[in-house]
């Protein structure tokens, strides 16, 4: 006999792109930064003592609340810091959702949030983006028509890699009756030249979320570090009731603290990151794959039937080269490509070029 | 207006332990390990280079599971590694509990419990121990007659230190029809001689689920480690279903091995411990005060009315020595010290000689 609910015994869990743990495999799947963390970050990595580890962490990661509170403008209350940005968004759903009540999400998008959904137990309605990925032009109003309790847009996209108009969550969060969470899990890719800048939009809607990561811009996915950005009254609950009580850990909270002590360091690897986007774009064009204009680091990428996309991830991984492929209907004929180190990204095209056009 | 669901609205959060951010205090509240973490673990975090952070975890911390099956000679299979205990707990009810649901405790015990269960949106059952803080006689028979999903016991005793003999657990988890879990966050402070091991009651119970964590025996409370141990079948769903991908970072993992790894440089705090147990035990009993025979790295001490628990707890921590007093009617005369080094559980005593017997 089985313990579970029948709710946990009906659904399938997320999986996660490979993870190998072997060296030599040019790792273009799970959209980590090619680049180390900042000096600093290492430098308070090797004066860290074990005998600070004895105690528990400060259970609200106080310094590194202050100092991002200062990075964005805002006030260390309209911050929580979460294990990942993963579990911001398990909180939100925890915290704001009920078992009879709706998310909304757009498809297709992180293929996360349908399996929150499931695991709260909660209703989820999804809204296809148009034929080439473009959101439908009445999305504010079909989104608000749902009488959901959570609306999750990612933001840039992911995977076209996207920007939203900043007017469109102003808008959106305007007559969206629920909480509507934004994932900025890749904004720090952005172009500086567009001056993008949403969170102070916080200050004007009570129901914004923004979800922030350290895993990509900040080269930190192996230490597990995001946060959540919004009202206080929206921000409350989840740090006080829902969060687990320490949910960061002593030497995550320093690290993350000094990676954005250094955050001049980290929009250095943005900035290689938004040239090779461009090379590595002009590339794909030029092998004759259609390419979406991404404010990310990764690039969705077209692959006509011939070889076709699930047939180009394996013939890459042949090669030693992991990207993404999802097998689900509006991205089945697409591989998504995390933007890698310049000599990773000669490779990735190289290789391609041998599959596409032998 | 607010966004949370009402039953969020509703409840309070768990209040965690003080956390003094100063030096100069005597941490006897929070029942963290006076002694460090042992050299391997030192060496281990001194060879981690940021780079090694750019990635993603293990997400199943492979090698920490594998180290930790060969301890308690089981099956990698047979645990899931979590951010702490408590996040064990959370996924436990999150995977076995429904809101219709009921989860049986006993009281007082761990005053997360209960937080948990009101999380959850299930009912709570809190069967209250005798007077004197031992278990009723017929405890087997009432918590099977609840009908819980879920019934968690401390074992040793939350705040009292008191072993349940495997006997018991292997008897209530045979007629308990849910899952018993069994938060053994203590256990490492258990006599040697006494040969205590519960955990090969996992081959027996297919509903039988152990806590673990390395914040006390291990000396790692900021690091955030902890595990579940039972059958496969009891253990994938949190695994693969409701777990956060990557809830465990690089870093804790791979000093939570180097601690398992060293683990009779442990052994060696655990005995000083108990050694220190034996020596508070009798000053407190010395200054009149009773305490309970603890297999824990914490006594329960009772306060006489004058001068009052509660008093007590105020006049320790103007002598900067911070112990633990619970607001709760089984516990208001009692206070919970953590067995700290030799020289601040001498300090503490000299400290409760002047206010009890000034």
């Amino acid at each position: 006999m089985s313990y579970e609910t029948d709710n946990i015994a009906r659904i399938q869990g997320y999986v996660p792109g490979e993870q190998p743990s072997g060296s030599g495999v040019i790792k273009l799947n799970t959209n980590e930064n090619p680049y180390p963390a900042s000096p600093l970050v290492a430098e308070t990595l090797a004066k860290i003592q074990i005998e600070e580890l004895r105690r528990y962490p400060s259970a609200t990661a106080r310094e590194f609340c202050h100092l991002a509170a200062e990075i964005h403008g805002i006030n260390p209350e309209n911050l929580v810091p979460t294990n990942g940005g993963d579990e911001l968004l398990r909180l939100a759903l925890t915290t704001f959702v009920g078992e009879s009540d709706t998310v909304a999400i757009t498809t297709p998008s992180y293929s996360l949030y349908p399996v929150l959904a499931n695991l709260r137990g909660c209703s989820l309605h999804e809204v296809p983006l148009q034929k080439d990925l473009t959101y439908p032009e009445n999305l504010i109003e079909t989104l608000c028509n749902l009488s959901a309790k959570i609306c999750i847009l990612v933001n840039p996209h992911a995977p076209t890699g996207a920007l939203l108009p900043v007017s469109f969550i102003d808008s959106l969060a305007r007559k969206f009756k629920g909480v509507l969470i934004i994932d900025e899990a890749y904004a720090d890719f952005v172009d500086p030249d567009l001056s993008y800048d949403s969170i102070p939009l916080i200050r004007k809607h009570k129901n914004l979320l923004f979800l922030r990561t350290l895993s990509k811009g900040y080269s930190l996915a192996g230490l597990r570090f995001g946060y959540g950005i919004g009202d206080h009254e929206l921000i409350a609950p989840m740090l006080f009731k829902t969060r687990d009580s320490y949910n960061t850990d002593y030497v995550s909270q320093k690290l993350a603290s000094a990676a954005l002590k250094s955050k001049n360091y980290a929009m250095t690897t943005w900035k290689k990151i938004r040239g090779s986007r461009i090379v590595l774009a002009e590339s794909l064009s030029q092998l004759g794959l259609k390419n979406w204009p991404s404010q990310s680091n990764f690039i969705l990428a077209q692959i006509p039937q011939e070889p076709g996309a699930k047939n180009v991830y394996h013939k890459l991984k042949a090669d030693n080269i992991l990207v993404r492929h999802f097998d689900v209907e509006s991205l089945s004929d697409k591989i998504r490509i995390t933007i890698g180190s310049e000599g990773e990204n000669k490779q990735l095209i190289s290789s391609l070029k041998k599959i596409i056009a032998p």
